[in-house]
């Protein structure tokens, strides 16, 4: 345990939206950051040095709350949750890792991204180790159905983010090849990360399928927010920069609807830009134009409301509770950080 | 199960010195085979296509055989350690596909690596899909000793990748630190290989010791020979290109025992080539004149014996068989392969 390396506090990150979530698994977030903290420590100092640029960054810790909110909906009174939710992050950000590396980003959440500061190679080989002491983690919890669920989730992730790499550059791509990258590549983790609280809480299948659900189609709607808010321009107060799918040639949902709505002249643009990658000055600009005046940035918001009313559906399985209604509250912050 | 793409016959692939371990595990390797080819299967057609490269290019499968024959040493007469000897052969091509990223290696055993022919991003995420394939198919044969084994031995891999990441370019690396590299980067497969074959036939534990540690020091000697091998000339019939190590400034014990030998001359050679990665024409032949001057070839392979002999004797503990005598001669072949 030697290189221990702090997380900055974490409160400063809890989004508005977020903060009656994040009130109900306060103590237990708490226990999930101090297993972060010891579970990412080596000898080998480079791999918390890395692992705590990119966990302490922040980030909303959006996945361990709903396996923890998930387990508490279900009455759960013990405390494997918290370990599992602490698996649950580390799958995450070994992903987040690989992604970087994968898409080439400088930066992430305003911050300058892992691969940036310490390199490709460092970040592909600590994001294998955060991934294995995650297995490591969910062995020491003992229970095959929860590995088999994240195991699972894991190649889903894997399988969803090579279909991206393919759809990259493709013009031709249909909203529904969008849907089952976005579906693999981010669904199917918050998908886990919920069914996993209500395994280990032992709730009725139903319950567990019901959280499932819940999971997944708050996690289309997430992702789908995500893909928008690349082409809006709430840079300073997101911290994000915009505009990274477009230079990246990564083909979203306001692409794919701007590209269909869009005159042949409007169609050799986005060929040029996201096929050639031959962007000019000003060629973001008018792909926010084209969005704009095709409705296409609306639209993808849109669908999300979809998603997010299947996600709120799904929980109308569980009495009204306050959790219930901070859960509902995610959703709807989920989609409404897009104003 | 789509997109079934068949792996080309391995027999070519086994050498001489393998053969009579190959002998005894013959028909269990056909069905590793089966179960790798059927397992690296997704609908997403690229993941298929990139891993039958890596996996179809043929290699020794050393590991996965060491599996089936450490468990019929055990007379083991189940079935298990066929899936689990898949998992070990999945784990070891997932490091393979990130080393060639991490290592911006072209040829792998005179083949084009994946990242040559498929890209960087690509190689990254099959890696990532069949190491979560791993562990599915560890949650489904069941066993939390094994999946504790194999989740430990792949953090200890990453560790042992970063630590080698760390030591690039060091000329003052000690031996020590070296042999903490290769213990974890490749001797901890090796000897998890070996332990889960006997953990599959409920050996008892002096048995399965002596197995991991049969494992282990046959993977330190193997790895040794591998680092020595890179500077000597069989590469025709090796099918390796020699002085990659070089051309990447990494430290390996070869590099070690020149270096500290050396005049202070010959360490300022060593410093600019592999610091500085400073290298012209004729570099690398002055650093393998500089190597057999100091021996430091030889002394690797004899460093290698000493790990081979450990091996062997931790099988002593095993009664004499036809079994144990191939296990043997895979330790003589191991080191011998150097001539």
């Amino acid at each position: 345990m030697s290189n221990v390396i702090p997380l900055k506090s974490d409160k400063a990150s809890v989004p508005n939206g977020l903060a009656a979530l994040n009130a109900h698994v306060e103590k237990g977030m708490a226990e999930v950051n101090a297993v972060i903290i010891d579970k990412m420590q080596s000898d080998v100092a480079l791999i918390p040095q890395l692992a705590s640029h990119i966990i302490a960054a922040g980030g909303k810790r959006l996945r361990p709350m709903l396996t923890l909110s998930a387990a508490q909906l279900c009455n759960y009174r013990g405390n494997r949750h918290v370990a599992l939710a602490a698996c649950v992050e580390f799958i995450h950000t070994a992903t987040l890792l690989h992604d970087d590396v994968v898409d080439e980003s400088d930066l992430r959440r305003g911050n300058a991204t892992a691969n940036a500061v310490f390199g490709n190679q460092a970040s592909v080989l600590v994001g294998d180790f955060l991934f294995s002491r995650a297995f490591e983690l969910m062995v020491a919890d003992g229970s095959l159905e929860v590995l088999a669920i994240l195991s699972r989730a894991s190649a889903v992730i894997a399988e969803g983010e090579v279909m991206q790499l393919i759809t990259t550059n493709d013009t031709e791509t249909t909203e529904d090849a969008y849907l089952d990258v976005i579906s693999s590549k981010t669904a199917a983790l918050f998908a886990a990360a919920c069914r996993v609280g209500g395994v280990v809480a032992e709730a009725p299948r139903p319950e567990i399928e019901a959280l499932d659900s819940y999971g997944r189609n708050l996690g289309v709607a997430f992702q789908l927010v995500d893909d928008a808010l690349d082409y809006s321009s709430r840079e300073a107060t997101l911290g994000k920069s915009i505009g990274d799918d477009f230079k990246e040639g990564k083909i979203t949902l306001p692409i794919v609807l701007a590209f269909r709505r869009g005159s042949e002249d409007e169609r050799n643009f986005w060929r040029r830009c996201l096929e050639d990658l031959d962007q000019r000055d000003g060629d973001l600009e008018v792909a926010i134009e084209l969005m704009e005046r095709h409705r296409a940035l609306d639209d993808t918001i849109e669908r999300a409301r979809h998603y997010g009313a299947k996600a709120r559906d799904a929980l109308e399985l569980f009495p009204d509770s306050d959790l219930k209604t901070a859960l509902n509250e995610a959703v709807a912050f989920t989609i409404e950080r897009a104003y």
